[in-house]
């Protein structure tokens, strides 16, 4: 290690970050000891580097000379291809023998700083262009399976070229795109049940073994190399990467959101702006910052925000004399204003809007879409007469939300109002949307619209004179009304709950309101044999039918690239979700039809050519609504109703919600939440990916109805008078 | 000072924020000296109190009680309103005798800070609420007119209850309102001379003098109290925050944009991003965060930006390891992305546009909508494979930006190209469109499209291999193509050249495409003698055209608050600009008809209630038309060809710009600016409101045929052979 040292900063190369950590036997273990290790330091640990060393086939009599390939973990690389491209025959894995004799290194501890100035000679490095290009920064193996530093792509590219080993700089993807011939399809094989059997080896055995169960064998790897069911973090990372929604960024917590993505976000911006103007919500724009002062007027509210507010101290090179905060949502940054503008009740109501984003710099280890230090979302902050008109309100936006995510999204919500315990800080109560993803069987809160009462009213001294009091009391404290206040959030975070309702083994499948294509187009059957007339009869069509669907409004795409088989097109798209793929071969021009193929349930059909944009149209309709029915379903069949205790955790175990007839007292949510967290705890089969944390009150449907007459019902954990039906399960 | 050091310490009222300045014998030179003062230690400086001292109506036999009224400086009140509130009777304006008597004061030192417990006893104390309840920081008298110290009228209202003063708090707006009668328009002067005269008087005096020139004579004082031509900047201010435009906000430099204003935000983004689609750019959204690394890259980029990076260093109480700035601009933030994506030259054109903000913590005098330290654009980067289809689209884009101003802002802009000195940092050529605000004669740069060349790219290595390298290259460095690139943006400073053109001594003036209120209706000729069922039939008329006007897509609004009179709303929609206003009173209901009264010229007409909506969209139409004409024929007349350098300063300080055959040298460039702005000194009329800064080149016209043939034409400064006609001026 002070060898290491002294090389890196001989090249400037900072190693202060070098962390300890649990031994790692196997990548699974090592990313999970140091994101352990690297999240409570505030270090991106989302990258990591692989190293794998192979002996090219060499005469007996030579000395070989080992290959050492160096890359992001997560590249894919097709080793003919690089052996080829090196000029290299046959190269094998290397036994550990030669890794202890040329590198004195193991498989577990192997990485570009096992390549010296000594033993450079007798070695070839071979390094992915996109590593050698990144400024990323990655995790690479400190000469111990115990130790990791990390150094940005360029940084390792640097010190390779530092000890003199002979370097090969390749791009993987794109040796591995040129050698890929027509891709033949990842036949899916029946998922293999989710809950691990229980077993007598240790964690990480199992939880490798299970990584290998989550594999899809004989996956193209340019798709998804794992089973959503399986192992459905790497799942989530890799359908949203490949499937172009988002990339890394090299601050950590931080995503790029694609045009794929954003595209999404635009779609709901266009529906739920149109529908908040019909109500006369106005659109402006509050600054970023807020100062101290401000931001710690409401104490209530600030307290869950605190820890996580970033400040700017510095501009330029001066420190600022007084340090300003980063907004994490924007009570505190209106209301003072709102105060000044609301002078009589003629001016109200107030009812303002901001799309925008805010920043909370949480130390939890970083989801894209579900938890990012900084998001993308829309706050709403209205100011009332009457608690009746902002009641009125409240349920109104509610249902905005739960139409963005049936009408756009296809994803079912259940709209319902949260426990005392889960409502927004600060306020009055708080009505939410609540999702749920059936591979986790986790619930997640997609939205929430807040009656903030008076609270905030008083606090900030937002009054009017009440047009109501008596005449005695005007210009008195006694005839002074504090307004009744809303406010209500939608976030990018609905873009992840839609890719983990939605996708597949094979990719994304997005909802067709909402994906940029919905449509797309792709020649076939265009062989050696066919003649340059009829190539370009079929690719006409191709890019005709793509005018004719776009000038019906439809987002059509025609795929002409000549370099790519329509296999690859095929998964191509498939991995991107598309809704639809149109093929068009020779014998679809001489029967004037198009094949048509769903991504949701691959149903194939032909259609005629003959009013297709009406006929894709309905499709696409089709296609929403199928969507939305077989999310539901799962969802209703995974809410469950339970009187008795003894089956609440079973429920839940069995990754559904339980929804119990309770008393509503906070007392009681908590000793649910402990007592369904202990006996998970107490089971066999917990590992991270099915967590034992407890159950807690998700929300108290609206509809009451459909889990029948609640009178006489006790609460099956404490046995009182149960008020209402309610929601409980793990959540997000 | 130091009794009130301690009074304000032992209410634990910080008061290490007290400034030195020069003496001000008026308001206007306290402001000067204090933001002189303020700005350089990064204090808010926009934020007064005003002081008056009253005396009320006495029995003569009685000791009297005077009166102290404490505002903002920008309240307006009505005395008697006042005085009739607090039971006072008669309140004149207290003599020096009485300050100097009851307080130890001046009318140039005294403030809230006048009061002691001492003198308490025998003072009542008036404080306006929107004072009392501010937590903005406004600048006080410190006991002396040399030293202001910074307190939050909260503060000040918390002194004030501590020294035992009787203590009234009176909300002056709605005392105001509530005595308002019919407002009487105020009639616009013929302007006064911009250039002040001559004088031996000092430049404070004389600078009191133009503020006493500036102010319109009866103004009501709810309108705005300047001339335009008299005190731009007062005016700019007072148009924005009575226009409702935007309000100040207590972190310095950063503004909050109400609805008034983001509507005309709003509605060029629609227009814009649809264009940009329409050209195949998608929209993005990158982290608004930049680690240290990525924002250097590229020095010579960087370098104009870094003293004004805002850096954020702590999250909750703890310091991050490595502070992350808030980006600037974003192609540092982009192009590691870009060399990453761009693998083939089948991934070009990439073209991608964010919708953001951009913090840049200047600290120069900050100025809404021009220079404010968080400011909302658009920020388009694309990639292509050939100059050629760079440079198209940097021209396309252009063009867009022009059609923002001359379609939907009627601004006149001219479009040109940027000298090498002006050009951006980094890039390869800057387009602009630029614009002219006639008040000052000052240009302004509208927007910009540059052409990145190759630099950044070489920079980033976005690299694809080049498809027209001959087989021989493949795959060789040679073989290689540095991609060409361009990046593009428009801000919300389109909204401030927008006011500064359009507006009049009245307040806003709308362009009707940007206005969210594009008509307002407003019952008239309603009086005590009309009958229930007659005000009836002239509300619903009102009601019923709103109603009609918007079924045919026209943002219209029936005022019909029945607690203000018609004159009182003329006013008030006069000065946010609303287009037109259509007046419906007993006779027009008879004729049929209604009165309309166009904003931007006062012309009255009547128009048929048959057909109305045709007509109005008519009109619509024309006023835009009317205000870019009158606009443009402004900014012509105000373009003059100059071949003689004599003729150079004489022309810019009649506020125009000046083109001139130029022959396109730096340091002609350099020193046109040198002795432009030397001669201006030594002129004698110059105060802030008419810069004696040197001109600059603003752009090389793409118009060039304009101004004749160049051909043989020699550069007024330096008489070297002229290339292309260039316009220079003064700039914001």
């Amino acid at each position: 290690m002070e060898a290491i040292s002294s090389a890196l900063s001989a090249l400037s190369i900072q190693t202060e970050k070098v962390v300890k950590h649990a031994a790692a036997n196997s990548p699974e273990s090592w990313r999970s000891a140091v994101s352990e290790v690297a999240s409570s330091l505030g270090l991106a640990s989302q990258n990591y580097t692989k190293t794998v060393v192979f002996k090219p086939k060499t005469a007996k009599s030579a000395t070989p000379t080992p290959v050492v390939l160096i890359a992001k973990d997560d590249s894919e690389y097709n080793t003919g291809a690089v052996a080829k491209h090196i000029g290299q025959k046959e190269m094998r894995l290397a036994a550990p023998e030669v890794l202890k004799e040329f590198l004195n290194a193991t498989k577990d501890d192997v990485s570009a700083l096992s390549i010296t100035k000594d033993n450079a000679a007798s070695l070839i490095a071979v390094l992915d262009a996109s590593l050698a290009t990144s400024t990323d920064h990655f995790a690479v193996h400190a000469a111990s399976s115990e130790q990791t530093l990390f150094m940005t792509g360029a940084e390792i590219a640097k010190y390779l070229q530092s000890t003199g080993v002979k370097l090969e700089v390749v791009d993987f993807a794109k040796l591995k795109a040129e050698a890929a011939t027509p891709v033949a399809k990842a036949s899916a094989p029946p998922s293999s049940s989710a809950s691990a059997p229980a077993s007598t080896q240790g964690p990480t055995a199992n939880k490798a073994k299970a990584a290998e169960a989550a594999k899809i064998p004989d996956a193209e790897q340019i798709g998804i190399t794992v089973r959503k069911a399986g192992d459905f973090p790497e799942w989530y990372t890799q359908v949203l990467r490949k499937g172009d929604m988002l990339d890394y960024y090299d601050v950590s917590g931080c995503y790029i959101l694609k045009p794929w993505s954003y595209f999404v976000w635009q779609s709901i911006q266009n529906f739920f702006d149109a529908e908040i103007k019909k109500i006369g919500v106005e659109n402006c724009y509050f600054p970023m910052f807020v100062s101290a002062d401000v931001l710690e007027r409401e104490k209530d509210h600030i307290e869950g925000f605190a820890p996580e507010v970033a400040w700017v101290t510095k501009a330029g090179s001066s420190d600022l004399e007084r340090p300003v905060a980063i907004r994490p949502t924007s009570e505190t940054v209106m209301y003072p204003y709102y105060a000044k503008w609301i002078q009589s009740h003629r001016d109200l109501p107030l009812k303002l809007n901001q799309w925008n984003s805010v920043v909370r710099w949480e130390f939890k280890h970083p989801q894209p879409f579900l938890r990012t230090r900084e998001f993308l979302w829309q706050e709403g902050h209205t100011a009332h007469i009457s608690l009746e008109e902002a009641d009125k309100e409240v349920m109104h936006i509610l249902d905005l939300y739960r139409q963005v995510y049936e009408k756009l999204l296809a994803v079912p919500v259940v709209p319902g109002v949260k426990s005392e315990k889960e409502k927004f800080a600060g306020g009055y109560y708080t009505t939410t949307v609540e999702g749920f993803v059936p591979t986790t069987g986790r619930g997640i809160q997609g939205g929430t619209s807040h009656c903030l009462g008076q609270n905030f009213s008083k606090m900030f001294d937002i009054t009017v004179e009440d047009p109501k009091a008596p005449e005695e009391l005007r210009g008195k404290p006694e005839g002074k009304l504090h307004v009744w206040q809303n406010s209500w959030g939608l976030s990018t975070r609905t873009i992840g709950v839609m890719v983990m309702v939605h996708g597949d083994d094979n990719g994304l499948v997005m909802p067709p309101r909402v994906a940029q294509v919905q449509v797309v187009i792709i020649p076939c059957g265009i062989g050696v044999k066919t003649s340059a007339q009829e190539k370009e009869a079929i690719m006409d069509a191709c890019d005709r039918t793509a005018k004719e669907l776009q000038a019906a409004g439809i987002r059509a795409k025609a795929d002409l690239r000549d370099n790519y088989s329509p296999g690859f097109k095929f998964n191509d798209w498939e991995l991107r979700g598309v809704p639809v793929r149109l093929e068009i071969g020779p014998k679809d021009l001489e029967k004037k039809s198009v094949v048509a193929v769903r991504r949701d349930n691959k149903a194939k059909t032909s259609l005629s050519a003959e009013g297709l944009s009406s006929s894709i149209a309905t499709l696409l309709d089709q296609i929403h609504d199928d969507m939305f029915a077989k999310a539901d379903a799962e969802y209703r069949s995974r809410r469950k109703v339970c009187e008795q205790w003894d089956d609440f955790t079973r429920i839940l175990n069995d990754k559904c919600h339980v929804v119990i007839p309770w008393c509503e007292v906070e007392a009681c949510e908590d000793e649910i939440k402990k007592r369904s967290a202990r006996q998970a705890v107490a089971g066999e089969a917990e590992d991270e990916r099915a967590p034992s944390m407890g159950a807690k009150s998700l929300c108290i449907p609206f509809d009451q109805a459909q889990f029948g007459d609640i009178t006489g019902k006790k609460c099956p954990q404490c046995a009182k008078d149960a008020k209402r039906w309610t929601m409980f399960g793990r959540s997000y």
